[in-house]
C-alpha cells in the first residue's frame, strides 16, 4: 500500500482499515514511510479524528511492533501502575516495593522526565550505581528475585511509539486522545500484565489541565485495557499543587524512603496516601486482597513491618544501587547545596501552590530537561512546606529552593515565590483523589 | 516563532497571521523547519482550510522567497501564458513566437513533464542542442534579442515552492485550491509580468478532472493575479481528449513547427485554434491589440507572413538549438522508430479518446516520467488521427504508436486501443474552449 493512498483516505475523513493501519505502523518501523509522510498522517488523524475501531487497531499495531514481555515462570499476578505524570509525583518508588511485598509481580517500565514533569528513571539514577538499563533477561531476573524491577523502555518494546512520539512532539499532534491512549497503552500492554492501575492527573502540573479531559482519558484507557484482556482501573488525582514535600530527583528518593521507613510528616502525607491507595487498588484488581479495606490494611502492614523497605533494599542491590540509602536516605543529598527560603509575604490562607510554576522552576535549576537529550542535575530541587488551605503568618517558611549557588537561587526566586497565592479568607484544602473509574 | 506554535494554531482552525506565514516560509527556505513539520502544517492547512487573506499571504511569502525577474530595459509589455498541463498540450511553442512577433515580451519559465502530463522543457530538448538552463543574465539576453525566452525554473525563483511541492506530492496534499494557486502564481508572478493568460484544462487528461474544479481554480488564479497587480485572464479548455495530432516530445515539436509554417491539417486544427486564441488574449490583455477580432487577425498574419516562424528560428539559434528544424521539422524524428497502427474494431462514431490513457501510454513507452528524476525518451509517442465526433469504418486508422521495437509496441497496444470508444449513434464533436474567465 502506498503511503499517499492511506494519508489521502484519512485526509478525506475515511475510517482506516486494520490493514491500512498495520501497513502504516510497519512502514514507520521499517522506514519505508518517510517522517514527513508519518507527520502528515498524524495531523490528518488529529484533525479528522479516529474511531474506536481505528484507535484499537492502532494500539494493537503499535503493541505488536515490538516484543511482549514473556513473564511465564515468574510467580504472582503481574500488575503495574502508570501515572500520566506530574510535579513531585514519585509514587512508583513507594508502590512497587509495597505490592511486591504483598505478593504481586510489578514489571515497571518507566520513562525520563520532560518539561515540568519528572521521570522515574531520573529519580532512580540519583541512587549511586542504580542501573535503569536492564536487558530483557536482566529485567526478568530482578523481577524473579524481588518481585519488582524498574527499567527504561528498551528498543524492543513498542518501537513504533518511540518514533511516533518524537514526531508528535515536533508537529503539535500530542494532545489528541486516541493518539495518547495508543501511545501509553501499547507500552503498558507490552509488559504482559494481568492488571493495571492508572493514575490520571488533573490540574496545572498535569498533562491534562482540565478534569473533564482527565476523565475522558481515564475512561478511554480503562476501556482499552479491558478490550485487550487486562483488568484496568483508573484514579483521577489532583495535580493543581505538587505532590508531597519534595520536587527534584534525589530529594524525591529521600521522601520515598522516609515513607517506606514509616515516617509520617504532614508535608508528604499526600504522597503516602495516594501511593497506599493506588497500591491497594492493585492488590484488589489482581486478586491479592478481598476488598479495599483489607487491601489498605495489608499495604500499611507491609510498610510498618519493614517488608516494603526490605524489597526496596533488595531491588537496589539487584539493580546495582547502593542499598545504604535505605538506612540513611539523606545520603542521596549533596551537602554542598545552598538553600534559599521562600517566605509568606503576608498573613492569610494558602489558596494556590502552582504545580506548573514549581515544576518549571526546578527545570530552570537544571533538575529537569527541556529537550530529551539534555542532562539533569539530580541534586537540585524544591521543598514545599505548606499546602492549599493552610494558614500562614507573614514571614512563615513556605518552602526552600535547593540549588548550587546563591546566584542560581536568585535567578529563580521570583518564579517560586509567585507560585504561592495567599488570600485573607479561609480556603478549603484540596481533594487529593478526585474519583475512581 | 516556534514551528509547533504555528502548526498548533492551524491545527485548531485559527487564521494564520502574515507574520506566521512569513515565518513558516522563511523556515522552509533556511531549513529551520524540519520536513515533517512542514508536512504537518500542509496537512493542517488542507483539512482546516485557508482564508483568502492566508492564501494571498502564502503566495506573497513564496514569491518573495526568491528573486523577481528584473526586465527593466527590455521593451514591450511583459506577458506570459501558463497552462495547468495536459496530454499533447504544446501551445507554448506556438504562442511565444507569435506574441513576440506581435511586439510582446514573453519571459516563459516552464517545467518538465510528470506523470501523464508533458512538459515544455522536455519538448524543447528534443531539438538538438537546445539549452533550457539559462542563467538570469542569459535569459534577459535572449529575451532582448528575440522577444521570448524559454527556461527552467532556477533555484532563485520561488525556492519555497520547490520544497513544498515535493512534500505535497509525497503527503497527499496536492489537490487543495489555495495551495495550488499559491504554487502556480508565486512562480508566474516572479516573472515580473504585466499580463498573464491562464489555460486551465478540464477533463480526464487534466489535473482538474471536473469542470467545476477547473472553473474554481481559474477564478482563484485570476483574482490572485489581479490582487498582485498583473492583468490576468483565464480560459477553460477541454482536456478530455488529447490536444492536436501528436503526443510525445519530438513529435509535438514537429506539430508546432508545421503550424508555424502555416500548414493546416485537421488533426492539429485544435492545437492551432487554442494557441491562436490564447495568443490573441495575450495581445489584448497587454494592450498590443484593440480587441479580440483584431488580435486574432494579427496572430494569423504573424503566422502566415512567416514572422512567427522567424522568431522561433531566432530563439533556437540564441538558445543553442539547431534552427534547421524550422525548415525541415521532420529532422527531430528518429527514422528508426517502429510504427504500430491502432485500428477501429467496429464502424461507428468516436465517443471518447481518453487523454489520460494516451498520456499514460506514452509514459509507458518511456516518453514521460513517473518520478522527477527519471530520464525521458524524446523520440517515442503517439499520433491521434481521429477526434470525438468523427465517423469511422471498421479497420480505419485511429492513430499510430511511435516506439522503439515491435515488442515494445505490443506491450502498450491494448492501452492505446482501449483509449478509444466507438458508439453506433452519431456523437457531437467536443467543444475546445469551454469558457473565458
Amino acid at each position: 500500500m502506498r503511503p499517499q493512498k492511506i494519508i489521502e483516505a484519512k485526509r478525506d475523513g475515511a475510517e482506516l482499515t486494520r490493514e491500512q493501519i498495520d501497513s502504516f505502523i510497519e512502514g514507520v518501523c521499517d522506514d519505508s514511510w518517510a517522517d514527513y509522510q508519518t507527520a502528515a498522517l498524524l495531523m490528518a488523524m488529529f484533525t479528522r479524528g479516529l474511531s474506536q475501531a481505528e484507535q484499537d487497531a492502532l494500539t494493537y499495531a503499535m503493541l505488536h511492533s515490538g516484543v511482549i514481555l514473556d513473564l511465564s515462570g515468574i510467580e504472582g499476578p503481574k500488575v503495574d501502575k502508570h501515572s500520566t505524570g506530574g510535579v513531585g509525583d514519585k509514587t512508583s518508588l513507594v508502590i512497587a516495593p509495597i505490592v511486591a511485598a504483598c505478593g504481586g509481580t510489578v514489571p515497571m517500565i518507566s520513562g525520563r522526565g520532560l518539561g515540568h514533569t519528572g521521570g522515574t528513571l531520573d529519580k532512580l539514577e540519583s541512587i549511586p550505581g542504580y542501573n535503569v538499563n536492564l536487558s530483557c533477561e536482566g529485567f526478568r531476573e530482578v523481577l524473579k528475585m524481588c518481585g519488582y524491577a524498574m527499567s527504561g523502555q528498551t528498543s524492543d518494546i513498542a518501537p513504533a511509539d518511540k518514533k511516533l512520539y518524537a514526531l508528535r512532539d515536533a508537529t503539535a499532534t500530542v494532545p489528541y486522545l486516541p493518539l495518547i491512549v495508543s501511545s501509553i497503552m501499547s507500552k503498558k500492554l507490552a509488559e504482559g500484565l494481568d492488571a493495571l492501575v492508572l493514575d490520571v492527573k488533573s490540574g496545572s502540573g498535569a498533562f491534562m489541565k482540565r478534569e473533564g479531559d482527565a476523565r475522558d482519558l481515564a475512561a478511554a484507557m480503562v476501556r482499552t485495557g479491558e478490550a485487550f484482556g487486562v483488568k484496568t482501573q483508573a484514579i483521577i488525582s489532583n495535580m493543581a499543587q505538587p505532590l508531597g514535600a519534595f520536587v527534584g530527583n534525589a530529594l524525591e528518593v529521600y521522601e520515598c524512603v522516609r515513607i517506606l521507613q514509616g515516617e509520617t510528616e504532614p508535608a508528604w502525607r499526600d504522597t503516602a496516601e495516594l501511593s497506599f491507595e493506588l497500591a491497594a487498588h492493585m492488590l484488589v484488581l489482581s486478586d491479592l486482597s478481598g476488598g479495599m479495606d483489607k487491601a489498605r490494611s495489608r499495604v500499611e502492614e507491609a510498610v510498618n513491618s519493614g517488608e516494603a523497605l526490605a524489597k526496596f533494599s533488595k531491588n537496589c542491590e539487584l539493580q546495582g544501587g547502593d542499598p545504604k540509602v535505605c538506612e540513611k536516605p539523606e545520603r542521596v543529598f549533596e551537602e554542598s547545596l545552598v538553600r534559599v527560603p521562600i517566605k509568606a509575604p503576608a498573613p492569610g490562607y494558602i489558596s494556590g501552590v502552582d504545580a506548573l510554576a514549581i515544576g518549571d522552576g526546578v527545570v530552570a535549576l537544571g533538575g529537569g530537561r527541556l529537550k530529551a537529550e539534555d542532562d539533569v542535575d539530580h541534586a537540585v530541587g524544591f521543598r514545599c512546606d505548606v499546602k492549599v488551605g493552610e494558614e500562614v503568618r507573614e514571614g512563615d517558611l513556605l518552602g526552600e529552593i535547593y540549588c548550587r549557588t546563591d546566584e542560581q537561587g536568585a535567578t529563580v526566586l521570583a518564579a517560586f515565590q509567585t507560585a504561592y497565592t495567599i488570600t485573607p479568607e479561609p480556603v478549603v484544602a484540596s481533594i487529593l483523589i478526585i474519583d475512581v473509574i
